[in-house]
């Protein structure tokens, strides 16, 4: 079976090197009941990093008790200043962006939900005042870290329903007005399927222009990578994902969460497009990972191993 | 969100309906290693018939010794004939032929493999040989049964790893030079990317010509649905899957298995492809069969719902 890259017949817009931003450190651990030791969460931002993950995810500036999860995140940011990824946290508010340069860390992720409701629920803000806020942090960080943003249900609400591309355009605008010049598209609730994807990436593309968009899709339904392969065809050339697929509801194991980095880079690898990401290194540490969570995670290729990595020797008896 | 049809932008060959076989009576449950009794497998048939699935592969008429989940096929069988689905079974010899025949099945589904080492370890024939007695089998159904056929390892093979496009190719012009007019191709090991899916179908497409072409993808490394995405893309409207993706290893829920036909269903219906299929009735076939077994299933939409299914009507607290 021919190797040859998945760019020849779908990348008509872009045919850049496919970066990985890894947000299980903060979006995967965080939907963890328990609290995770500090040192397991250092040793994970090392092992991710040493596995060649350029962007991670790190923890969250937010209330400890909203968010007891992150409390942590400084101490995080202090333990792992020398890995080689660049390093983001997420703010929702002015005195999370504060603490977030303090700590020295190198990018600020701000998120504006599109829904009104659910931005209420996430951070009881409307989207309007959410906006606000996020010129607020990007005026703060100015000179001293990168401020990127992420626009949740983007794809539809879970109070909602459908989410119109105006809104999503509305967004994506304001923020490029505060000069964010990258934005990631979050299907928050599992809802894109792929004629979705290329429809809004289109869309917020013709009207944006110079920003760069990425994508955000859990599995919910199990469109997860179907959804990045829509993407792809689309242009974009920048994924969310978390290893082991941690993330989403912990008690049903693989009926949800993120899409799995290790297998992203395996779909990449396998359709010719190299991510310089080492695949055995990263799918050891989901492993690892499991044995600390303690339960089942819904990556496939940490169980499964990527294809042509066992070819029996001989038939079985 | 718009729901406009996935066909507008990705449909240039073929904007027929889609048709899903539904392989779980056989090809599924043949992988539990406990016997199911009869009366559940002719439940799950019927039940599948009423949610409006066409096509059942509902058993097989193979070796009692190598697959005693099977031995009871003729049973159901006799116990089905009320359906309105086109019931199939699959037969790797001429004994087996005869046996479907007796039984009044509609449909024989033959096996070749591309692969001469995996076609020996399955069934004890190169894929020459294989080739010869579905020919046999083709001659015998002759006016009392269709014949379509399947190919498997056509995306690669545990044993041999890469399976040239020219192989698939000369087992599928066999096929049809027996009158076969319906062929799957079968990722038999979970190796396919859909820039694969893409190749082969064109491929295979242009050189066989007058003939349905099927797929069949399991989603040992998360890319069944991507995989069907790009065989719609390619043209193709069959497709296999199974009722809560049962299949593959029943040791490692959610890590392998055959793609669930109900996300299969879920993703069509979003997308704008209508399948006529009553999704809810089935999750709930899915949901009932995973208490008959007794282990979690690795459908996604059976446990998360469709998309908009539950949009929420306050925040929470």
């Amino acid at each position: 079976m021919s190797e040859a890259a998945l760019s020849h017949d779908t990348m008509p817009h872009d045919t850049g090197p496919v970066v990985i931003r890894d947000v299980g450190p903060r979006d995967g651990l965080q939907s963890i009941g328990a609290n995770i030791a500090t040192d397991d969460k250092v040793r994970l931002v090392t092992e991710l990093d040493q596995a060649g993950i350029k962007r991670l995810e790190i923890g969250s500036f937010v209330s400890r008790r909203a968010v007891p999860q992150m409390a942590d995140t400084a101490e995080v940011v202090a333990a792992t200043a020398g890995v080689r990824a660049r390093r983001e946290v997420l703010v929702v508010n002015t005195r999370g962006a504060h603490d977030a340069l303090q700590s020295g860390v190198e990018q600020l992720v701000v998120v504006v939900a599109a829904s009104d409701r659910f931005s209420r629920a996430n951070v009881r803000q409307s989207t309007a005042e959410a906006l606000a806020t996020a010129g607020e942090i990007t005026s703060i960080a100015e000179g001293r870290a990168l401020v990127v943003a992420d626009i949740a249900t983007a794809f539809g609400c879970a109070y909602e329903g459908a989410v119109s591309h105006h809104r999503v355009v509305t967004v994506a605008e304001s923020l490029r007005s505060f000069g964010i010049d990258e934005i990631t598209l979050c299907d928050t609730n599992g809802y894109a399927a792929p004629a979705d994807v290329r429809r809004l990436v289109g869309v917020v593309a013709g009207e944006i222009g110079a920003v760069t968009l990425g994508l955000h899709f859990h599995n919910t339904r199990g469109l997860g990578l179907a959804n990045v392969c829509a993407g792809l065809d689309a242009g974009v050339r920048l994924f969310d994902a978390s290893v082991g697929g941690i993330g989403g509801c912990r008690f049903s194991p693989g009926a949800t969460g993120n899409i799995a980095t290790e297998d992203l880079v395996h779909l990449l690898e396998i359709s010719g497009l190299a991510t310089g990401i080492d695949l055995d290194r990263l799918t050891a540490t989901a492993r690892w990972l499991e044995g600390v969570l303690g339960f089942p995670l819904p990556g496939q290729v940490m169980r499964a191993g990527p294809r042509w990595s066992h070819p029996r020797q001989s038939e079985p008896a």
